[in-house]
């Protein structure tokens, strides 16, 4: 008999336009005392007063802003649990703000302040073994289903691996369609692709059963209604996108990503390419595995006016490549769910190293 | 501004045809000591050897029947409680196995094994101040959404009224299709006509935004395949049924149910209707108000064979027909999502009385 997941949520979810105005209500019960809030906000935002006037700061709140020009690291994890102990002693919790990786850096912390040693240690399955402090998660670019997932997705100094575990999802999520309202559309796009992308690898996928099913055909639905069918970009398709996110990242509890996943992974690790935009990078090169759904995200990236980078493993050094290919090669239940469990025979280093150097 | 519901999710769910297989590995680290997991299994069960020896009883664990022959009612949840507490003292949990009314009795023992008094206190909205006891909730049929929804819908002295508050939801549900595979036909169709009708209502009401709207037109679209588009009845009819009630459940968090719901409301006060069932005798005759989905209904009826009771107010005293129109009309918030914030010139005592004349 099959084993199957005993699925970790988040504890509350409130979903509306204008949701985020009931912040500060929803921390109220939350304050120990005069333990500060931290609320660790997407550098995006530095320039945005209007926006960062609408933080609930009371007492010693800190806003820290989260650099998030690269992938989120162990590092940087590390890093920012160190000087909020340094900072702020004990705190009341962490509110993370911005896009996936605030939402991955923002759990990451979270956990980092109460399990010992360094959040490499935890890269992998149930390697925590205590909750984090009172973590919350307010998406402002709609995608990654980070702010429902379990996991928080790090580079770390020997694998891009997540913390996943069920103290990792939020404990709170607000999903206030207002908030992605703002972002650049490249952004928005290469991120709301990541939803499409993940939907098609698991709804192609070998794993899968009908709570998956629904919600990723559900997701998907959303992607295509607002990147496909509907003719420019207002509040009914922030809403879609942010509803067609959470939907995603629940699809993920019984099932898996697959081959743009699986390669990404290797890119992002040599050449730290930012998740969603590697996911449109090698999804475009995958026509063999997902000959419709790749001809539909072409007709996206026209529509949407998307330039994808070209020859981004033009010049890597043989070492480098190889390193990619391992990398890659390692996220076997990937590929396992895209190809079946003879992969390996299927994809082989030399066919992935063929695949690397056309992107 | 609006507020929106921060909605309080059950906090773990496990899906899969078999995972009622896990139940024993899943109550182990809820078990306090010797503390004993009280079954409370709907008595359908009770002629069924096979099925009650896969109920994981150790040590002190107690095994009770729930007679859900009527709608639960707040003196059966006050006696559960009473008869727990005196046979068992306290206990690790509770495991509600059962249809919608086992659900609400279990999660409503739960309540009031931590709560003081009797349940008919906590009719009403956020009364119940405690956490209860831990409280798992397996559904053998599906349709009703009690297995994610905020409340235990009991028939108390004065109203039928659910015990809503945010802990009132489960902390783990297992849902495992396997378990309605067995549900006699007609049962299996009433309870998943709650599904639908309420999908119908909320979709169709004036208050819904993108969260609500996205799982209520998935459920509506697995209840479609299920109980319109396939022919016969087989495994993947009972996952879709069950993820259809599952996403009908969550897209109550913003939306309402309308006129059939506060119709029936009125009729199982008096007649001590059962939910499900009641819901068909009223919607079958809603044409003016939802009249595609209520030819719809009539297709599904006779392409199941269904034949519904008739005549059901007939010989009622005008005291309790009285009785109905009062109770329903007393279920504003229904009212106002079907009919709009002027529903009381629309439904006058007058007409709501000629409606339950024809049912």
């Amino acid at each position: 008999m099959s084993t199957f997941r005993n699925f970790k949520m988040v504890d509350y979810v409130v979903f509306g336009r204008g949701a985020f105005g009931q912040l500060d209500g929803i921390l109220a019960p939350r304050r120990q005392g005069g333990a500060p809030m931290v609320f660790l906000v997407d550098h995006f935002f530095r320039d945005k007063p209007a926006f960062l006037s609408r933080v609930p700061q009371r007492g010693k709140d800190r806003l820290l802003f989260a650099d998030v020009t690269e992938e989120p690291s162990t590092r940087q994890v590390d890093g920012l649990r160190d000087q909020i102990r340094a900072e702020c002693g004990a705190i009341s919790g962490i509110v993370g703000i911005g896009g996936g990786s605030t939402m991955d850096l923002a759990k990451a912390v979270s956990l980092m302040l109460t399990n010992a040693g360094s959040s490499a240690d935890y890269q992998g399955w149930d390697l925590v073994t205590r909750p984090g402090v009172y973590k919350v998660g307010i998406p402002t670019l709609s995608g990654t289903g980070a702010e429902v997932s379990r996991t928080a997705v790090l580079l770390g100094p020997e694998k891009k691996l997540g913390l996943n575990s069920d103290f990792t999802p939020f404990d709170q999520i607000v999903l206030d369609p207002d908030l992605i309202a703002g972002a650049p559309a490249t952004q928005r796009f290469f991120t709301g692709m990541d939803c499409y992308v993940h939907c098609i690898e698991s709804l192609q996928g070998t794993y899968l059963n009908a709570f998956s099913r629904a919600y990723g055909e559900k997701a998907l639905e959303l992607c295509r209604q607002v990147f496909v069918e509907k003719d420019g970009w207002d509040g009914d398709s922030d809403e879609r996108l942010m509803m067609a996110s959470y939907a995603g990242g629940m699809s993920i509890a019984y099932s898996q990503v697959g081959v743009a996943h699986a390669v990404s992974y290797g890119l992002a690790y040599v050449l730290h390419t930012r998740h969603g935009e590697g996911n449109c990078i090698v999804f475009d090169q995958l026509e063999e595995f997902y000959p419709e759904a790749v001809r539909e995200f072409r007709g996206m990236l026209q529509k949407h006016r998307i330039e994808l980078p070209r020859g981004v493993t033009r010049g890597l050094s043989e070492a480098q490549v190889e390193k990619m290919v391992t990398v890659s090669l390692g996220m076997a239940p990937l590929w396992a769910n895209a190809l079946g469990e003879d992969w390996q025979r299927k994809m082989t280093r030399e066919r992935l190293r063929a695949l690397y150097a056309r992107l």
